[in-house]
């Protein structure tokens, strides 16, 4: 299939699939966190999947391989990342399955039906603010840094679009786990299952994989650690099974 | 040194400097808990501590050999239990460094001087309310389950207690992480260190231990995972270094 690459962009392998996905690599490229927050998700056939700040739309791509989501939606806003993700779609012949949209996490509840999603999943920016940011408006700032939207944005949007007995899917920082946990129980979003990933075993973790459920019960699950590599530059057998080699 | 041992009651060696604890086996005998708690305060020298829920008085025994405290009030509502601490504390002459108070955990504002600890400590009872209890009276019940006080109580009265930037150290069960966290940050305790406690590296962590600070910033540090078994029935390095053998 013929897909039109703009100028820097390149068709990456996603190792699953045949999948393939756009990027460009002076913006921003997906990272392991998407891998380990895509293999993180679990919902059941048929669901209704919503991916909040989808980038090049990574998510959703490695969804439709590791789960049976019958429909997954995409918002970005940023218009060039959304562009590169709908071409990615159609590269990989999945324009049936996920649609995307151009728009706003703030406004979210009201660019999609509420109470709609069976599960939300968002990798969202880690770092608050714009503290020390030369180029706010810079894709990569946007992805990393809380310029557009704050995690109280995405708590209270996703609370708004999820079913109740609907699940939040994010990865995010360990530093911020105690107000992200406090964040999530304003919306009634209660953290029932939590993993923590850790660069070695005698380290500490990088990453957070946390699945909040509306309208839960209070008592959650913190699952085995998630640890990457055994040994430098050689990722455990948990690594190598999601991301699917 | 003699001292007057009860029916049932025994002596153990806690094999750090020469200290000794009074115990019954048919009442509540101290756990991994306490132990990897005891290790995991940090306190400057000269401090003012304070344990909440003292029981036999393993905690304050512990840290006079792992901390530079200088003074350490323990509080323990059972008459028994603080009997039995104020025992062991004689045994270890350490009468000059440890009191005990009998008292009760939700009036320990009233019992001691407002805002006057450097560090509180506390290993509560795990369990929510008097769910499958038979004798919600005995010791071993009041240990483990939340019969005569809650974690807000813990909480309310720690941060009543704590110098500003004084720390609280906590260990509990990872399934009320969500809930303890909210109710740190209700009573202005900060969420600061943490560490997940698994019992073998591929398990699921059944103890976490937990530093927050009074008025303190929201920004945490998450620890290198302590795991405990390296392979069944043998101790990891750190759980040796943590018993001091």
């Amino acid at each position: 299939m013929e897909v039109l690459l703009k100028d820097n962009e390149r068709i990456d392998d996603l190792e699953r699939n045949n999948l393939k996905i756009i990027q460009d690599p002076g913006r921003f490229c997906f990272g392991m966190d998407a891998v380990l927050l895509s293999g993180f998700v679990h919902v059941k056939k048929d669901s209704k999947v919503l991916d909040l700040g989808t980038g090049t739309g990574i998510i959703p791509i490695l969804l439709t391989a590791k789960t049976e989501a019958s429909q997954i939606s995409a918002l970005e806003i940023q218009e060039d990342s959304a562009d590169m993700a709908m071409r990615s779609i159609a590269l990989n012949n999945l324009n049936e399955k996920i649609e995307v949209v151009v728009g706003d996490i703030k406004e979210a509840d009201t660019l999609f039906q509420k109470a709609s999603f069976d599960a939300i999943t968002c990798n969202p920016p880690y770092m608050i603010g714009e503290h020390g940011l030369k180029n706010p408006k810079d894709a990569m700032a946007i992805a990393r840094h809380e310029v557009l939207c704050t995690f109280d944005d995405v708590a209270r949007s996703s609370a708004a679009l999820l079913k109740p007995g609907g699940s939040l899917f994010l990865v995010h920082r360990p530093f911020r786990l105690a107000e992200i946990f406090e964040t999530l129980k304003k919306y009634k979003l209660e953290p029932k299952r939590m993993q923590l990933v850790y660069p070695f075993v005698d380290k500490e973790p990088n990453m957070v994989l946390i699945e909040a459920v509306r309208g839960g019960r209070s008592r959650m699950t913190v699952l085995k650690p998630l640890i990457i590599y055994k040994q430098p530059g050689v990722y455990t057998d948990d690594i190598y099974n999601i991301y699917g080699y």
